[in-house]
């Protein structure tokens, strides 16, 4: 238990920290997960106390609940194409640093809200740091496309597993109408040739490989230690 | 007009040459457009005539119906996930076999089709054929990531132009709920290095270009030339 206090304090730590990156007057990407919803509560925090003015862009719909429920005005990609700052969390970050996201069957609209960044940040605890990644890579799927995807999986070496709901019959339905597939690859050596190979499967809507990561906030042993990508 | 009408008569041919491609028992894919309905058409005609077993996989809506008026078995892809062959109509082909698809808004659920098919012939009347592709090249998009998307294709030398409906205010959308953006590259050098590059861009869900061509059946001079991929 004093592990799993120590630990929750460190996450804290780490989302807290990435808060410090966010200046006034940025457009923000405001991502999804345990860590980076201190970030939101802290980026709240800011707005209440220094008044900073700030414009976030969720990435989740329980992304965007948390920032109303702090106070963050939020925008749109539309109105907002170029984002100052992205900060989410991840499901498995390499030494290299790239990402493994989909957990939450969100990573393409996650992607998209990176991608629109000039800097994203990642903020994890430990558990999720490895030195090559061996999650099963999650890749959204248009519903009739399912078969062939998985065939085109399979060909390239991975275990497609369609992902079913736990609270819905069938299987779960991402907030763009699509299925999800989770493919385990066992330890991925390449993960910017997987990523590329897995973009050219039609029906295939977006794979959770991020190769775009500038900073990682890694909440590790009670401290918060910043990983920056050498470029 | 007596041009008109030549051309008219060399479409039909074409598009009923290739339904001599279909087999008893075959699960065929069954594409959209003015010279494939002749092969739909014949398909049923083939069906009663000579009770012709086949299942076929429309691509569109407007194959759906055409086959369903024909008397054609309908199926789908996951019913059938390995199709004997597809036949599909295009908005432009080159000597190389490469083509542009998506003027109809379809093209993803036309290319997973296609790929989902172990031969994949275009009927075609010579106004779509040309030496090099120089057709603006149709992309869905998730509508979130419509500024993205169009950033990054100016990114790659395009330029493009959101689809507006005519008959319904602002974009149209696809069957799956998309936006569709025509791209135009000028003279395309390399479609197979553009399609790459198009398949990396986030919240891109399918471009409009076809690699996996292996005949073209072309109305062409009043006569019916079928063109191979050399390989």
């Amino acid at each position: 238990m004093k592990d799993a206090s120590a630990n929750a304090d460190a996450k804290r730590a780490a989302g807290e920290r990435a808060a410090d990156l966010v200046k006034d007057g940025m457009a923000v990407g405001l991502g999804t997960g345990s860590t980076v919803a201190w970030t939101i509560k802290r980026l709240g925090e800011r707005v209440r106390e220094e008044g900073l003015e700030i414009h976030g862009v969720p990435t989740s719909y329980q992304a965007e609940e948390l920032a109303i429920a702090s106070g963050i005005v939020l925008t749109t990609l539309n109105q907002h194409p170029i984002l100052d700052l992205a900060i989410d969390g991840a499901d498995q970050v390499d030494a290299d640093l790239f990402v493994i996201k989909g957990g939450g069957a969100a990573h393409t609209r996650e992607k998209v809200v990176a991608c629109s960044a000039k800097r994203f940040v990642i903020v994890a605890d430990e558990s999720k740091y490895v030195e090559k990644l061996r999650h099963p890579v999650p890749v959204e799927v248009l519903p009739f496309a399912a078969r062939l995807v998985e065939q085109r999986a399979k060909e390239l070496g991975g275990v497609p597993v369609l992902r079913l709901g736990k609270m819905k019959d069938g299987p779960v339905i991402t907030d763009n109408g699509n299925f999800v597939m989770d493919v385990g690859f066992g330890t991925i050596s390449d993960p910017a040739a997987l990523a590329r190979r897995l973009c050219g499967i039609p029906g295939l809507v977006e794979h959770g490989i991020f190769e775009n990561l500038d900073e990682l906030y890694l909440a590790r042993k009670g401290e918060v230690e910043i990983i920056s990508k050498e470029r």
